[in-house]
């Protein structure tokens, strides 16, 4: 198998945006290439959990081909819920190490902040069995359950409990402070947690990640660079809870482990630090476990002791995690890997105890049912390849899409037909039949318009164009008024001429 | 690279099925795996366009690992719009490719006749560009547009382009009423054609593919078998119609197909047989062109010559094509393959005037902005493995999910409870606080239950357990319920022992 290099990383801040998930995609692609040393990209990429449903997008592949201004090359889609970044840097990760593919940019984002948070946990929601979900279970509710159990197993006091998860919160917003993307940048005290609201006995709002807009991206090359993939690894488990046969720990992380470990020839003890994923608190705890790095029941000692601090002897979530970074569910993936390479160059705004060379991030989908683990390390650099996507996505272009969608409001009032049919079956709200064409207007920008009548329609007639609330309408123009245009057009160069 | 081999491959009719998604999804992998000599398999790739609006599903991969009995393995869904069944096998090719699997079983499918056609139509509409959308465009509206392009730059009449697409829809509808899969199976007649309804000019409901439900899923393997991929090629295409730079073909196809070409090392004229995208029937037209299979404007000629028939010289859509095979979106790249093999194992129901070696498939995404190629040969056989699959996926095992379903009907009526939570932000519908538990009946069932009270949860706590419509309700014995449980338990026993 060829070795997998990072040769650029970047991501977009995290949080409310007014960006759409395309202009996320393309802001976060776009710092990741100018962030390598690779000039060009063989495939994309692209992880988002439920487009469909957040923001009512579907064929995102081509859409974000064509905001990158790459259509042609292959772009492609990844899912398995809350994990698709990590699931689609598994896949591209394939697409390098195959030799199919030299240089690929993987791409992950979601746009969640627009909806109202019942619609949001809705939405969510639908990763839970739907027996679970039609007794009203989200995944707070089933995190709540495991934390429940897991407590009991270990004979953790509720006192006790409580200290170790506030521990976590404080811990992940205190280093989310010093992250210029966070979504939280402001430490909490012990009595902001104490005092936030109860989502799921024994879990407060403190304890969940929040709900955000974001995206993050990387490019992964066959070219040595400073960082390379040593070792990647997924393990799927039941979807309802009621289908598990444990619930103090989660099996999907631990066969995604053990893959990770083998093919990196790695011990969870050669591991400097981690990026592990707390949607919730008790997360951080039980996924240090399941990764090896502190004994069944022994995460919370962890925590307690420091050993988990940015300070720490084993720093996890020095970015802030998913608690205060935020949680763009199909971007968290490719976050992880963002913030892991940045430490592993030295380009974070902290220093570890020991300096650090090999990350672990670990990514989960659904309530732990489709689970990622990739392990990164530092890497002699032999990358020669110059990078010229500058020209491409200068600090300007990065909003000319926008820009590009005020300049269609501004249309010729004529044209000509491009091309045209009378559509008979019609969308909802649509009266059939309705006749559309392909309108070329006089400076050459084409749009699609709705016909005012079915006859006269022929390629390359003269038409007249109008729009309303977004949607352009054109009229046949008539013989006579082609030949009294051609007619005046003449007097008036006819005029011009005179007048030189 | 290592090549990648077809070790199986399977699908369920096509058409309107009772049966979920994820049934048919499983049904497809089970004919596909029990097709093969593989033994297990390391991954599963998960193709569907968009089940989150068609049935209301997210996380499918997970389910569908779970559906099969294969919780613990890697599964993850790829998507690409109509093509994402293509996008899927070229996935998983790149997996096994890279060495980093071994054995794979990829599966497609959709679920979508349940859906009003004005449903399902809005929902397959929303692949189009927005601005175009809100026209009023639907697919075949754009279809048609492209039509009456293709008509005016090759001068061809209204009539003989009538003539044209319905021979290929006749052809199509012929060779489908071979297929024991398709959708449709009776051949149809000229005036049938004629006489259809206009959908948008100048196609006809007989241009269109049906709307469908099915799966199909084929097992890639790194060991040799009598069928190889060696070809296997993507593209992108700009989304809406007015930023195209042609009407007449589409470049996604072509830059597909050079790069499938090229890695096998083949020109147009090596292929013996084509599947070819025909969601419209001037699709097939226009992809026997872009294919390289006849020049720009001659692909109607070789149609009408009848080249194009199944005892042609050049057999395109021999199993019926997605006109009358049938076309759930998620399935259709797939589906070819499966039919592919088929004829080039001598599985199926027909000859071709030569023997064939080499097929090539085609599968568009949606508005031809995400398009495959593959190329797949008869090679030597060398497995070896024995298929165990038979435990798994005997034909009653193969409806025993739906049994299961109604098992779950049947609750004990006291349980336990092994965790719980109180929620306190419930979602829409359901009032805060909402008392959860997962409880264990005495049959050892497990079932997510609602409380009625806040007081006594504890994991282990006694539970009387009731259902309504499809909701299961717990209420906590009292300590005194307990006590006179366990004496009249004890008073039982005590009789028992007297009478024997």
């Amino acid at each position: 198998m060829k070795a997998v290099h990072i040769a650029g990383v970047g991501m977009t801040p995290f949080g409310k945006s007014r960006s759409t998930l395309v202009e996320l995609l393309r802001e976060a692609a776009a710092r990741a290439l100018l962030n390598s040393k690779i000039h060009e990209v063989d495939a994309i990429y692209i992880a988002a959990m439920n487009p469909e449903e957040f923001t009512g997008e579907s064929n995102l592949a081509s859409h974000v081909a064509e905001a990158l201004e790459l259509t042609g090359i292959p772009a492609l889609r990844v899912e398995t819920a809350s994990s698709a970044g990590a699931a689609a840097l598994q896949a591209a990760f394939q697409g390098v190490a195959s030799g199919y593919y030299r240089h690929v940019l993987v791409i992950g984002g979601e746009k969640m902040t627009h909806l109202s948070t019942s619609a949001t946990t809705r939405i969510l929601a639908k990763v839970i069995d739907a027996q679970e979900r039609q007794c009203g279970a989200t995944m707070p509710a089933l995190a709540a359950m495991i934390t429940e159990r897991y407590r009991r197993k270990y004979h953790i006091s509720q006192a006790r409990l409580e200290r170790i998860l506030c521990r976590v919160a404080m811990k992940n917003h205190a280093n989310g402070s010093h992250n210029p993307y966070a979504q939280f940048r402001e430490p909490i005290s012990h009595s902001k947690y104490i005092s936030s609201k109860l989502i799921a006995t024994p879990l407060r709002l403190y304890d969940c990640s929040p709900i955000s807009d974001g995206a993050a991206a990387t490019v992964l090359t066959a070219e040595r660079t400073n960082v390379v993939i040593s070792g990647i690894g997924q393990g799927t488990g039941p979807v309802s809870l009621r289908a598990r046969s444990t619930f103090t720990c989660f099996p999907a992380t631990q066969i995604a482990a053990r893959k990770a470990y083998e093919m990196a020839a790695l011990s969870p003890r050669d591991i400097d630090f981690a990026e592990v994923h707390d949607a919730f608190t008790p997360f951080e705890m039980i996924g240090t476990e399941d990764l090896g790095f502190f004994a069944p029941g022994k995460g919370g000692d962890a925590i307690e002791a420091g050993t988990t601090a940015v300070d720490g002897d084993f720093p996890v979530n020095a970015s802030g995690g998913l608690k205060s970074r935020g949680h763009p569910v199909g971007a968290s993936g490719l976050a992880q890997i963002v913030e892991a390479v940045k430490i592993l160059r030295g380009d974070a705004q902290f220093k570890f105890k020991r300096e650090p060379r090999r990350a672990l991030t670990h990514s989960i989908g659904g309530f732990a049912t489709n689970n990622f683990v990739t392990i990164i390390e530092r890497a002699d650099e032999s990358v020669r390849a110059q990078n010229s996507w500058k020209s491409i996505f200068s600090s300007e272009s990065l909003h000319r899409q926008r820009k590009r969608k005020n300049a269609d409001g501004r249309v010729a009032a004529e044209g000509e037909i491009e091309t045209f049919t009378i559509l008979y079956t019609t969308p909802d709200g649509f009266l059939p039949p309705l006749p559309l064409a392909l309108i070329r207007d006089r400076r050459g920008m084409r749009m699609l318009a709705q016909g005012e009548d079915t006859q006269q329609l022929k390629i390359g007639r003269a038409v007249y164009l109008r729009q309303v609330a977004g949607t352009y309408y054109f009229t046949v123009k008539s013989h006579f008024q082609t030949v009294r245009e051609a007619l005046k057009q003449l007097l008036r160069s006819g005029r011009h001429r005179r007048k030189t």
